[in-house]
């Protein structure tokens, strides 16, 4: 794998650890988290492996992982728990003594007092720990370090904590521009780019690409990926060695696709459909106040996830009964009764009460039934109304959500979120 | 592994096959049924791989697992097209030739007579195709059969095909009553029990736990799963062949460990302390209102991601901009501001406000920093005040909560709900 004339990717492999996983307990949702995070830094992914808690187990599965592959990325098991084995087990197997790191300690002890648990725990102390000549990669979520050891032959593995979260949080800091860095020339990208797509379904979607792209697809392949909230299209482009144009081939393929990202494509990092919404407020200067019945907060819950969402969010208030849509939120009740709870009526009374009560630009409503109770023939289980106001214009729409309570729930959020920016864009919503 | 004294459980081994899995594109979910399906059957479960479509990847990968278990189950690449090269991988590697199967190819071909295909495509009779000497699993769902290998050292391994449904209808109804009758008396299973705990860190819980059991575990072992939101225990029992005492086992452990679970535990079954909330709040006829400013709504998406919850959850204020806590809420603005609006005054105040405007039982008031920005050298990023008003009682904590935004958020979120349960269940909060 190295050192033959012009290397390719190095080869790369995942080891996620835990009896849980390895039982079928729990998913490994790390080890697919991982294995698409090193193809995306431009890795040749050979192998993922799952093992259990036990030392020789772990060590067999690592030993094997290192002779396949050039860079080994194992999760699990850096706690300070007695099933927590991965650091001895790394470090004996490869033959490194381990040595209790100083600052790692202070750090730790100082996490410890500040959470008000007074004295670390001597157990805990495993933490401190790193293998003689290890680096260390700080955990910004948690107490358990990531850590980089390399072998005598040169391939590297690098331990990463379970938990999914810190997981994530010390491959995107540490691991990421590590082997950006050791691996320069090497790495050899897949380039994605995702479009995401809102109000039309897979099988449309599909249709309408298929007769932009009729004359060809540049080498870009497409792969569609429908979930409760819209369908992402995926442009994959190889990048070749020789001359890398594969981010210009993913541009002309996108350019093709304009008309029908004009009308269901937006822009968000994140993939959040919040994101974008929450961009269009704060260049337009707007205000933001949600009234949600079914989405029980869901909304405002989805906004407020958004770093720096103050600038733009005033508030919300979750009108689950119906004393709370009269009470609070000021909504007459008669006309509420006669037209109905769920009704456009009630869905443009909460949007345009809300919208003045907080003395915002902009007010939403949702009103609906999530089930699983509740429905009838006329107003079945995933009716729902929502409306957008602003300034003084206003606009709202009946839709039936297919789906549990929990998708009819995110359906209707996202659907609001969608009409919203469309309003907010000029755009027909 | 075999044949030494009295065998233990057969070790087996899941391989499952294919690019998208491998590159992290789709979720194993395979990997984790057979595992779990294997450990029920009473095997003892010693690794899973997965790995690409490439036909020495499949047989390096099939090796390494027959090295280590005696029952090696792979899943994937049995159908008729191109990447599909499990079946000849795995023949060659074992040096079996293929032969075509007689009666497989005729109920190929019938069963593309019987949906209107007409007749069998070339390409399609690789399906018919049976290593030599091996045993052929019908496929009620699909085409490709599953098929049973043995190795000359008795070792076996059984191929299933990838589609889920297929993957599982072949298991169910030929590998387990083949494994049952082939391993009859050395099968062992496992029972396990989890213990779902809150407000005690992982270390401390540790400590307790081993102080609990100071005397000893009953053969049965514990598992810490930590996530963002507390800390799972897990406790495990492998029955043994002389008596199947392995529930009571459980039992005497979890007796033992009472006074912890009295003080952290709780029981749900989903998992989720919201269930755990709903559930006490319907038990004791309560009603709830929800008043937050950092959590923006979770708590009270949380809620009402419950099916019946308009039992019990009446409405809640997301008060985001303090002139929300004001207006809406009206608490009064002169002491919030001298206290401070991230206080134990403001979050009492929230908590009770919302309960009297909502007329409920019960109020909740969180009020926060959630980061990035906002924090101070006094009330850094993460400080959190929340509030439990109970029928003219109340209860509030400050903490620090570590972690991203979302983290500080989903902490907040949660700590609030226990400090509730607590309180409901009369226990000190």
């Amino acid at each position: 794998l190295t050192g033959e004339g012009i290397p390719g990717p190095p080869a790369a492999a995942v080891v996620t650890v835990g009896d849980e996983l390895l039982m079928g307990e729990s998913v490994d949702t790390n080890g697919t988290w991982l294995a698409q995070a090193l193809a995306r830094v431009g890795l040749a992914v050979v192998g993922r492996w799952v093992t259990g808690d036990v030392p020789s187990e772990i060590q067999r599965t690592v030993r094997s992982a290192l002779d396949w592959a050039e860079v080994v990325v194992v999760t699990g098991g850096l706690g300070p728990t007695p099933d927590d084995r991965t650091r001895e087990s790394v470090a004996d197997l490869l033959g490194l003594a381990l040595e209790e790191d100083e600052e790692l300690l202070e750090r730790l002890k100082g996490r410890f007092r500040a959470r008000g648990y007074g004295h670390l725990p001597e157990k805990s102390r495993v933490m401190a720990l790193v293998p003689a000549g290890g680096g260390v990669l700080p955990n910004p979520l948690g107490a358990a370090p990531g850590l980089v050891l390399e072998t005598p032959e040169g391939r590297l593995c690098v331990l990463l904590p379970g938990v999914p979260a810190e997981m994530r949080a010390v491959f995107l800091d540490g691991v990421e521009p590590f082997l950006r860095f050791r691996f320069e020339d090497r790495l050899q990208g897949v380039v994605h780019r995702v479009i995401h797509t809102a109000g039309i379904p897979e099988s449309l979607l599909m249709t309408r690409v298929e007769e932009l792209l009729a004359e060809g697809s540049h080498g870009v392949s497409l792969a569609y990926l429908p979930d409760l909230l819209g369908v992402r299209l995926r442009l994959t482009a190889r990048a070749s060695r020789e001359a890398d144009d594969a981010e210009a081939r993913l541009t002309r393929v996108e350019d093709r696709l304009g008309p029908l990202l004009e009308q269901h494509g937006y822009q968000a990092e994140t993939g959040d459909l919040a994101e974008t919404v929450g961009r269009a407020l704060l260049e337009g200067e707007e205000t933001l106040a949600v009234a949600e019945s079914c989405t029980g907060g869901l909304i405002s819950k989805r906004m407020t996830d958004l770093a720096g969402s103050s600038h733009f969010f005033r508030g919300g208030v979750v009108a689950y009964a119906n004393e709370v849509k009269s009470g609070l939120l000021g909504i007459p009740e008669e006309p509420m009764m006669r037209e109905g709870v769920v009704s456009e009526w009630t869905a443009k009374a909460m949007a345009e009460a809300v919208a003045r009560k907080l003395q915002t630009s902009v007010g939403l409503g949702v009103t609906g039934i999530a089930g699983p109770g509740g429905g009838s023939p006329e107003k079945p289980v995933g009716t729902v109304w929502y409306a957008v106001w602003h300034q003084n214009r206003i606009f709202a729409r009946r839709e039936l959500f297919l789906g549990d309570r929990s998708a009819v729930r995110a359906r209707a959020a996202h659907a609001t979120l969608w009409m919203l920016l469309r309003v907010l864009e000029g755009k027909d919503p």
